[in-house]
């Protein structure tokens, strides 16, 4: 194997790496805007929200994405997806996902 | 308080009883057509579908509402909260409710 093809490897895990712990951050500070409902610590607060914690990352991505282009409709959580990212909504539902 | 006062407040707390604990055995049952997405202990197969254990009841059960008058759509779940009844409804989201 070429020492550049190498570098190249580990650069790319370093960044993989570097990105992650990046990604439940960024989402933690995003999950503040959804605490008031779900919950900080991903539990709602009436159960007629769903609980968060644990949920599985593509799910919650989906159903962000579905509430933006409206897939699925309600009327706290179609309005509140339309100020996320691409970015906000992968680093949320990893947030989300870490929860116990 | 008269004695058939007393009486018929007994009779109501062992129906509850009785009633509650009736749900999450049929609950179970119902949720077999549930386990092949959602998991038998409600952790679900594939990162596309929501855990379901421990999951509010009164969420679970206005999500299948929706699937029911199709307020919420999925090609998967539409077609399969269409069999439920309102008691299978109560049932199994106590049932998921109950999962760890």
């Amino acid at each position: 194997m070429k020492k550049t093809t190498v570098l190249g490897i580990f650069c790319s895990l370093l960044a993989f790496n570097t990105a992650y712990a990046a990604d439940l951050e960024a989402g933690k500070a995003t999950a503040a805007i959804c605490a008031g409902c779900h919950g900080a610590d991903g539990h709602a607060a009436n159960p007629e929200w769903p609980n968060l914690a644990g949920q599985n990352v593509k799910y919650i991505e989906n159903q962000l994405k579905s509430f933006q282009n409206g897939n699925r409709k309600n009327e706290l959580m179609s309005p509140m997806a339309q100020s996320l990212s691409a970015d906000d909504i992968a680093n949320v539902a990893a947030y989300f996902n870490s929860l116990k």
